[in-house]
């Protein structure tokens, strides 16, 4: 089976273990909103809801892969791969509070409609919720191996919690060190991806040295993805032409372009420096960016990055039909516009 | 020993195991101002730390003592103890943000010192490190019954969620159905309780008939703490006479008697539903309320409430001595000004 195929077995399966997580819960009436917060926010209800709104499920669906690929039956991770999927909606559903964001995925978020006190708290009740549903693979699997799940699911959270208070940190601030900032995109998006590959592997039969190499894998995949991400933010199709509002450089995002830039301390550092960028400096500060070596930089990285990605991921795979449909998966996160 | 001697044995390793919990994670110098605000929060830093700010920990010692009176050795269970208190005063930063609260303890709440983003995120990592520390039972106790305690804590923190959906939810309301009252109750203060009990019991060798008896002593103590609190807070000497600011009839709080009298329909009720309550119709009120008979049911209430809980606490206990020693906690809960 090619990536396709999997996912075309996997998202049905994913939906349901997710929609019996939430809804074999808070069945009394007196609950409703309460569920119709997270069903909301899971894109099942509400204005706008189906499958835009609830998103690609990329990191249930990366469970399952590794899952297979360590040589195990994909479908004994499908209470993890519905548990990873809600802790990723509900640090969304906090994101969203502390970023002060009121739309995702062009709908209103769960803060902006319900208000920030149900927000945080439908946030808190996802959280409890992803770890009751991970608990569940006690059903096929022995206590030593659920309980070493819960514990890199946990260690996972811990590094989101890490990444976002050094994103928050760093708000009121025009720069941030080059170290920090791979340490927070280490927590906010490299973290989860490792544990889904990680978890993957550990449900599918990995023993230790192989469980490293898909967490390795998982890891170096997220870092490539945010700094192919930051490379388009900036020297993107839309970034640039069509709607430059998308660009990176007018919210003051400190994406790795601007990172590198800054610590050289060269002329777009100075511009940078000084406050906010205008629309009408887009397409000159990005070419000067460039100039800088920053464009290199970053396409450097990504590339050494999914390198050390795929490199992991030979070490890791059993299931060579699985690996390929995992490379099928990075690919397709990785190959974009660009 | 009595209370005070288990006591005086529990509060420093208690202490210890909670500083070993945050001081052992969060090295390096980038995420010293996240430790901080846990630090801060628990009382062992910043303006005003010390004993008063750090509460009286009742929750981890009811979870050691039910430890020792099910026959088992309380040490194995700090682990635990520590993560009921850090799952306690995660919910307390979010309920802090969630109420506006300014002040706890005297001191200036998390959310109102470092802004609500910082606190949002410092409790979700309080949240994690709690499962985090009670995993940690894996030194000592077979997966099995990590695990099983696992499963507890989650469950509490769920029903946390619940209580404090419907407290958001009445927030703007003048009355709460007494069947709402006894759930949001239940969620908010009995269900730690219940869960402090039964995981003490689990971890102390109970089998799962007396694990029931010790969760039905911790809820009934927690509804009957509430019930005796809600009394307080309208007949109590605070509320009455010295500060009558005290009173929750002033701060339109949604407690039992107010719940009951709101149920009959009385004059009460309808002063009541005509909006706030100004402070010089304090006591006039509360004496409404009394010869409506809601003091009388509030008080028959707890004492039912309590009967239960020490009629369960029997059928849990094995070691007699800390049995004795829980009957002394629970009347030093109970046993107040009123």
């Amino acid at each position: 089976m090619n990536f396709q195929e999997y996912s075309d077995q996997f998202l049905p399966l994913i939906e349901l273990t997710l929609r019996q997580a939430v809804f074999d819960r808070l069945n009394e009436p007196r609950y409703h909103e309460l569920r119709s917060m997270m069903a909301y926010h899971l894109g099942w209800e509400g204005e706008s809801s189906g499958p835009r709104a609830q998103g690609k499920r990329i990191r249930p669906q990366l469970l399952l892969l590794c899952s297979a690929a360590a040589g195990g039956n994909w479908r004994d991770g499908l209470p993890a791969s519905a548990a990873v999927e809600l802790i990723h909606n509900f640090s969304l559903i906090h994101d969203d509070i502390e970023d002060r964001s009121e739309l995702r995925h062009g709908r209103t978020t769960v803060w902006a409609k319900w208000g920030e006190a149900q927000a945080v708290n439908t946030g808190d009740a996802m959280f409890t919720l992803a770890f009751q549903t991970l608990t569940k693979l006690s059903a096929t699997l022995p206590a030593e191996r659920v309980l070493a799940a819960l514990q890199l699911l946990q260690e996972v959270c811990f590094q989101l919690t890490q990444g976002q208070f050094l994103d928050i940190s760093y708000e009121s601030s025009r720069s941030i060190p080059l170290a920090d900032y791979w340490a927070m995109v280490g927590g906010k998006t490299a973290a989860l991806l490792a544990g889904c590959a990680q978890i993957g592997g550990l449900i599918g039969g990995a023993e230790p040295v192989r469980q490293q190499a898909f967490h390795r894998f998982g890891y170096a995949l997220g870092l490539a993805f945010q700094a192919q991400d930051d490379a388009l933010g900036i020297w993107g199709d839309a970034a640039l032409i069509g709607k430059s509002t998308e660009s990176d450089l007018l919210s003051g995002k400190k994406t790795l372009p601007v990172v590198f830039a800054l610590e050289r301390g060269g002329d777009f550092a100075n511009r940078w420096l000084e406050g906010p960028v205008r629309q009408d400096e887009i397409v000159h500060l990005a070419e000067q960016l460039r100039r800088e070596g920053a464009e290199e930089y970053t396409l450097a990285e990504a590339e050494r990055l999914t390198r050390a990605a795929l490199d992991a991921l030979d070490e890791a795979v059993v299931n060579l039909e699985a690996g390929a449909a995992l490379q099928e998966l990075a690919q397709r996160l990785l190959r974009r516009a660009y």
